[in-house]
């Protein structure tokens, strides 16, 4: 039996879960949920690739879903492999891009991961970098709330911070930091080389360490009375950022 | 009594909202909970507002909040009060900048709703508009995911959405949809005129009688596999962009 955050719950998950070629043990459906056309697209792919596909009562999907949301569906699947530092480097290499990079220290929530993960999808990042210690791991929430992004964008785990930082340097790469005390609104900084993004905790940010590290900070100017935005928000407007001026620069 | 959705959870939530100036029947605090700077901040804030300020056991405060996390402060307060959208117009008018208005179409998660609000006071949004059907409402949830913004961004609530735009339309206002169709990448487009940004559900995006009735749409280019990003980011991205061209057209 899979533990709890070793499946895919929902059915646009599931579908996405099956297209990638990602491992899955066995997709499970609930009896009499066979009709409606995401249903059938998902009994045809597991069909087609010889997946163990099983019916089984609401009631044992809700159990084993624990709260998440799952539509009538699940797939069982083994803890979601993850990348080495090393592998999206290369991948960077091969898309004849600059390295686009993002590392989240200490980010904590999975909700907020997932939909760091799928934008960083859309955005095109190479790659997400995340500690071992006190993140937020890829469970069964991040895969749902990513719609199907922690499929496609590798994810490494990293040891030390500062020494990762200083192995990034060493390759050419520019660290900035998202912080209240950067020196440049966002938008106005030059985000078209090799770059690492480096997003802070929702509560604390940036470490001091972390922040001394960064090649440069910037800051996402603030006009209300809150000081600060939800933590993928703000990852998201960064990237969003990088991939516009690349775009540009391009035109 | 209140009802589950009629307080404010949470050490800092609670703290803006003394400080909001908002209607407060109420300060429940957990029995023993008195240390730290921000707990004798909020007794500080009720005492000096004349609250009453009550200790209660912790699982009074869990029943409460309904799962809320409420790190053992709750304020009980009447139902959030609604804007009227010719405040907000008259809000608009009176920063001396173009109106700058969000209108929400049948987006249905609380969590969105609340990260949306974060980033409207952060944008320097005049108001956000909310149909009354089948939207989420001001809730404790969205109250709590907005870290307090709902103390700071009107809200109205309107009847019919497309009457709500002609309406719009005729004060001399831009309404610009977010949709894959898009004619323009959001950031291509000239967002500095007076205007009402129009972000779709969570599933469906926008309906097809408000898409037609946009003056113009912009989309979001997805570089990526997955085709959509979080609500809450999508809708981010864009008021960012409008706070930005702003901004740059007064350099």
């Amino acid at each position: 039996m899979a533990n709890a955050e070793e499946f895919i719950a929902g059915r646009n998950s599931v579908v996405e879960a099956l297209k990638s070629g990602r491992a899955i043990n066995k997709v499970l459906i609930t009896k009499g949920e066979k009709n409606g056309a995401v249903i059938r697209e998902i009994i045809g792919l597991a069909r087609s690739q010889g997946l163990v596909l099983q019916e089984v009562d609401a009631g044992k999907l809700d159990s084993i879903a624990g709260g998440v949301r799952h539509q009538g569906v699940l797939a069982l699947v083994p803890p979601v492999e993850y990348a080495e530092i090393e592998d999206i480097l290369a991948a960077a290499k091969d898309s004849g891009e600059p390295p686009f990079v993002v590392l989240l220290d200490e980010l904590e929530d999975p909700h907020n991961l997932g939909a760091i993960l799928r934008t960083a999808d859309a955005a095109g990042v190479h790659g997400v970098l995340i500690p071992r210690r006190r993140s937020c791991p890829l469970s069964g929430t991040v895969a749902k709330t990513s719609a199907g992004a922690v499929e496609y964008v590798p994810v490494a785990r990293i040891g030390n911070i500062g020494q990762t930082i200083d192995q990034l340097k060493k390759q050419g790469m520019w660290i900035v930091g998202a912080d209240m005390e950067g020196q440049a609104d966002y938008y106005d900084a030059d985000l078209t080389g090799p770059l690492v993004i480096v997003v802070g905790s929702e509560g604390q940010g940036l470490g001091r360490l972390v922040k001394e590290r960064c090649d440069f900070l910037v800051k996402i100017p603030m006009r209300g009375k809150i000081n600060s935005l939800n933590a993928s928000v703000a990852c998201s407007l960064l990237l969003y950022e990088v991939r516009k001026q690349r775009e540009q620069k391009l035109k």
